[in-house]
């Protein structure tokens, strides 16, 4: 066994003091009061109807990972394509995000009704109530996230060998990387189908409540309103940990991947480089804690203020790991220490400028939310023309900051050197763990959100006071800017994720290779010993063969062709939501007085049953398709599709998701009382564009973080089998 | 001077014959009966509002030649970047485009007021004048295209030497192909500003005419009619003729210079191989002029009989074509004669089938569009939500047809033999000549349209009764089907055509390096003989170098933000128009009431300032993006550029062109009686559909075929300066 140096013993310390601290920030939320007898009635429906679903989630993902389970098996251990471990490991990894989901999910509905009685006694206690709770689930997804990885690194460590001279951490990290399937396929289940639930539920309620009853939203005599409060937590705190969950362990796991790769033959660094992108997730988990105690308010502030307090700890976080990462890469012993600490800084960054470039377009406080409000007074064909247009534009500045930050972070850890290709790559991969190592507290700003959206729909339903309703609803808002910057946040981390994820692609061919006893390329050179450009040339990856044009076209359409069917799933499962509540006012007398309760249950059911399955299809193809081109295109053909499905998808996915968000705004931007204010003409029309944006931005635009990771990981774990199989 | 092989003069033959059936169309036209007096005025206030429109953007383009034809001449002669013949022949090249225009909306306009007094003759007599004056359009496309092409060919000919051996055709292909850049920049000007124009007017004309004073479309009490019926002919005659021509010229250029370099060092072949794709066009003028005259139908014929007489006239052209080209190219003595046909055929068929998927989503006999109707019952948003998941669907069939047709043709013309890069990418191109060479008939059936459309507005506001109206709006009708596939035949053939340029981006690198005195690659291979892939290798176009991902992603986004601008292009010029017709409504009185005449040309005149105002930033754009990457990013990151802007553009062009196609028809499908019929909500939320769909369908989508093939040419036209000046 290699020896571990004293830095990886960062990322356990990180991992489990995570976890500490979500205990106690679970314990302080439990010892708040629940409120009033209604508060904690309504809590509980919410809370029950959230597990309903995870309860059947989990039910069919147990399911489909046996059966890949087997499938796994019978490739590894009949055919040899595999690492035997796989089968055990990936189930193991999709549990891990699977329990970070449930925590969350625990936390963010039992904090609903506290937040609210917190409010009322002060916005500062509301505040801190919301987010430490959401706190709980950065950190439990980070914890879980890197003890996994730790552990199963130091598994594989004791147990494998062979791979040749410095070759055995590439083998284990590749192996490892496969694991984090695991992971990936818990995403697209909570994402996608997290998705599916809270639009369905959304819209249905809107369609019939709002639109046809005239009800006011969060009504308790609207039986689909607890699964939209149910929606939110499934999707914006499940569904956006898995992802994010997903993402860290992917970046962590690649860069590991990449550095093995580089320093390949160096076996003192190359342990370095592996445990390096381990230790800075470590470092990151404790700057975030630092940052959460930060996160405070005084009683009257207003919204820019308390966007500034959780700024303030975010933004100390990345300024702490800023001066951290540069100690301990030094101290780490690894060459060109400052071209890998600009890494770090570089992803960190970018992470936070799209954020701010998110905010730019979807906040009404600047020109284009205020435009497309403007233009809802012409009715609402221009509200769709311009929001369109506006999320159009908006893909501009965070597909030029991952390019720059790409070539940059590239250039920086290659020390400028066109030849360090390897290192360069590793460079990426390092920016990638750069821009998630404050997750901790970037995911706990996320998962306050939904919490804060449910608190106001608690006080809404339990008739709290007035004064009580502003403060939720001045927490709310803040949900909504960090719900849009979070969106921002998980894409870019997705994009950087995906393309160090096609980076490593490359060293599990390699050792697909070794393990099917090529020890050769086409121009002579040892596949062991191989440099990525020789690889490129020996399956002639350029862009001039057809059969990469063909894979670059297919996974650009695939992009297209998955949020036709998220888009088309959330209209057929709102459909039988707008049928159910139908009903229930058809059939259950005197709910709209207000006399009976209607039956919540069985709306958040149909919501749980359309959302799994609505999401067959597009998951069915985010695996399918890598499988399929993979072993029709090849090697060239799969890189191609990648690299297609990751272009496309990223703007796309920024497309859907601005414009989504914009016209949100929009539509509260009017309700404020600009261009007629509520049940104006011009409200009526940004109320269309808000519903035509719901599915845009909650279960299209997110999906696609997943698809573009997902992809690239079905390509790695089926690398031995495309090459064994190539048709073309 | 080399030998032209008797086979050459099938296309001068070809170009000439085109230009005299032309000329008899446009004088049988000519010859028929203008009707009343009011209809010849209306007509009248057309044609003079479209030929307003042309002087305007003649002038605006003769200006962007002179200054580009100064730079060029500065490139050429001061730093020798570029041939000397560049400067005079691009602007030749943009004028015979122009010219081509001029002809086709000058008898289009001519053909309106007659088709209708025909059509109150017979049905049948109808079609054939609408039908052969949209043919004049189609074969003065294809015969000033080829004449052009020919004539500077002999001349590059007669008058350049040198390249090597064999290298005179690479020389003298290459530069021909810079030329195309002329015909390149006209087609910008002529779709994307006829589409903001034509959408400007019809948006303008919808939004203050048929909503807010609730008259009819079409009503000439509507100041902003005559501009609608203008934009008719702007956008669907001269834009789509422009970039049809730029397809045309640019496919079978691409091909030509792509034979050049895969036959290199074969003289004899190398010649027939450069013949070749302009004796296929040239054989197919004669089989489309045939095709025309098949085209009849009979009194009474409802609209899938119209359908089947033009059909009937397609399918002719094209069968005849598979047949005389399998001769053709036998009798040339190239090698693997078969797999050069096959190319062709694959070509025919993939144009065919892309124009029956493009009917299949958006003709109401399906399913897709009557399920938009569907979802109109429950309001805008639903209809919304349907009509962009039914677009992004839609994308699936183009892509894959492109992508099986282009690895056939590839196959085919590589004889199956992995080795023959430059065959393989030499049949890419003779599949998109092949795909093009019924342009003669396709474009006389896409320039119908707009004929039988202002046809039906003329019969509509000259009176005439119902029975001639029922005819006129039969062939209307044919009509939007007609514009669909059309639609698609025309991004399926930017596609094609653009792969061809991108291939073809090689050999002008190729032959600039030359020019500036390399004479060996990296690895040490001489640049005039190096093949395709030690190019690749020498500049690393491999998907892993960060310079190539950086293009794909610039490009992707590029294809996104050209159509946030183009679509609130469109968005501004319509709210110029509304304020217009608004201003016209208060200050003329007697307007409504029919006794005063509007202000018709004041609303083409606003129209067309704002189509040219409007199109500067996306028009910039297009140019400015590959000239600035070319700069930065040098080769790799301008294949990059190109492979990423093609691969999203036409995704993204299929979707905007289907889903706007689908509404279009969902409203009509309304309008028949479905789902409430006229004036029901349902219809309402259709007609909102319907106008998020106009800029989509009739401004973004067909600009983007544009973009894709610019893009490529202005990389093509720049590569000397590319390779000078590169910084990263």
């Amino acid at each position: 066994m290699n020896e571990l140096s004293l830095h990886f013993w960062m990322a356990p310390a990180g991992g489990v003091t995570a976890l500490v601290f979500a205990w106690v920030f679970y314990k302080q939320m439990c010892a708040a009061s629940e409120g009033t007898p209604v508060m904690r009635e309504i809590a509980a429906h919410v809370a029950t109807g959230a597990m309903a679903y995870l309860r059947q989630q989990y039910r069919v993902m147990a399911l489909v990972f046996i059966v890949l389970a087997v499938l796994f098996a019978i490739l590894a251990l009949v055919f040899e394509l595999q690492s035997a471990w796989l089968p055990v490991a990936f189930p193991v990894w999709g549990f891990f995000s699977a329990l970070a989901g449930y925590f969350g999910m625990k936390t963010a509905t039992a904090a609903s009704a506290r937040t609210a009685q917190a409010a009322s006694e002060s916005l500062s206690s509301g505040l801190t109530v919301a987010f430490r709770s959401g706190a709980v689930m950065g950190l439990v997804v980070v914890g879980l996230g890197l003890l996994n990885i730790v552990l199963w690194f130091i598994l594989l460590l004791v147990f494998t060998g062979g791979g040749g001279e410095g070759g055995q951490l590439v083998l284990i990290t590749t192996t490892l990387l496969t694991f984090a399937m695991g992971a990936s396929l818990q995403a697209l289940f909570a994402r996608v189908g997290g998705g599916i639930f809270t639009k369905a539920a959304d819209v249905g309620a809107d369609l019939v409540g709002k639109v046809e009853a005239g009800i006011p939203e969060d009504d308790p005599r609207n039986p689909a309103t607890i699964a939209d409060n149910v929606g939110d937590n499934v999707g914006d705190v499940a569904g956006m940990g898995a992802d994010l969950y997903e993402s860290y362990c992917g970046s962590i796991l690649a860069a590991a991947a990449l550095g093995a790769a580089a320093f390949l033959g160096q076996p003192a660094l190359q342990m370095q480089a592996v445990v390096l992108p381990m230790a800075i997730a470590g470092l990151g988990i404790f700057f975030s804690i630092a940052g959460v105690y930060f996160v405070r308010t005084r009683e009257g502030a207003d919204q820019r203020e308390l966007l500034h307090s959780l700024a303030r700890g975010i933004n100390l976080s990345a300024l702490l790991i800023i001066a951290g990462s540069a100690a301990l890469i030094h101290s780490m012993g690894l060459p060109n220490a400052w071209g890998l600490w600009g890494a770090v800084v570089v992803g960190l960054v970018v992470g936070i400028l799209i954020g701010q470039s998110t905010e730019y377009f979807t906040s009404a406080s600047y020109r284009p939310t205020r435009e497309i409000a403007r233009q809802a007074q012409t009715g609402p064909a221009t509200v769709i023309i311009a929001g369109t247009a506006v999320g159009m534009f908006s893909t501009l500045f965070p597909v030029i900051l991952v390019v720059v930050g790409t070539k940059l972070a590239y250039s920086l850890a290659s020390g400028f050197d066109a030849s360090q290709v390897s290192h360069g790559l590793y460079g990426i991969g390092i920016a990638a763990v750069g821009m998630l190592s404050t997750l901790g507290i970037t995911l706990a700003s996320d998962a306050y959100g939904p919490i804060a959206d449910n608190a106001g729909g608690n006080a809404e339903m339990s008739g709290l006071g007035p004064e009580v309703r502003k403060r939720t609803d001045a927490l709310d808002s803040l949900g909504n800017t960090t719900a849009a910057t979070g969106k921002g946040f998980a894409i870019g981390s997705a994009a950087l994720t995906a393309l160090a994820l096609i980076a490593s692609y490359i060293e599990v061919i390699r050792m697909a290779m070794m393990r099917r006893g090529d020890t050769l390329l086409a121009d002579g050179t040892e596949v062991a010993e191989a440099s990525l450009m020789q690889f490129m040339a020996h399956f002639e990856v350029n862009l001039l063969n057809p059969t990469v044009l063909m894979g670059v076209f297919l996974g650009s359409v695939t992009a297209f062709i998955f949020c036709g069917l998220t888009v088309s799933a959330v209209g057929t499962a709102a459909g039988r939501m707008v049928d159910e509540v139908r009903r229930q006012f058809r059939e259950i007398p005197g709910i709209l007085e207000g006399k009976a309760t209607p039956d919540y249950a069985r709306c958040v059911a149909i919501s749980t049953a359309g959302a799994q399955r609505e999401m067959l299809l597009p998951a069915g193809l985010a695996v399918g398709i890598p499988l399929l081109v993979g072993l029709v295109l090849g090697v060239p053909g799969t890189i191609g599709l990648l690299v297609g499905a990751l272009t496309t998808g990223f703007s796309l996915a920024i497309f859907l998701s601005n414009s989504g968000g914009a016209w949100d705004n929009a539509k509260k931007y009017i309700e404020e009382g600009h261009f007629g204010g509520k049940g104006s003409e011009a409200h009526k029309a940004a109320v269309i564009g808000d519903t035509v944006g719901d599915p845009f931005k909650d279960t299209s635009g997110p999906s696609l973080n997943i698809l573009i990771k997902l992809m690239s990981m079905v390509a790695i774990v089926t690398a031995g089998l495309t090459l064994v199989l190539t048709l073309l």
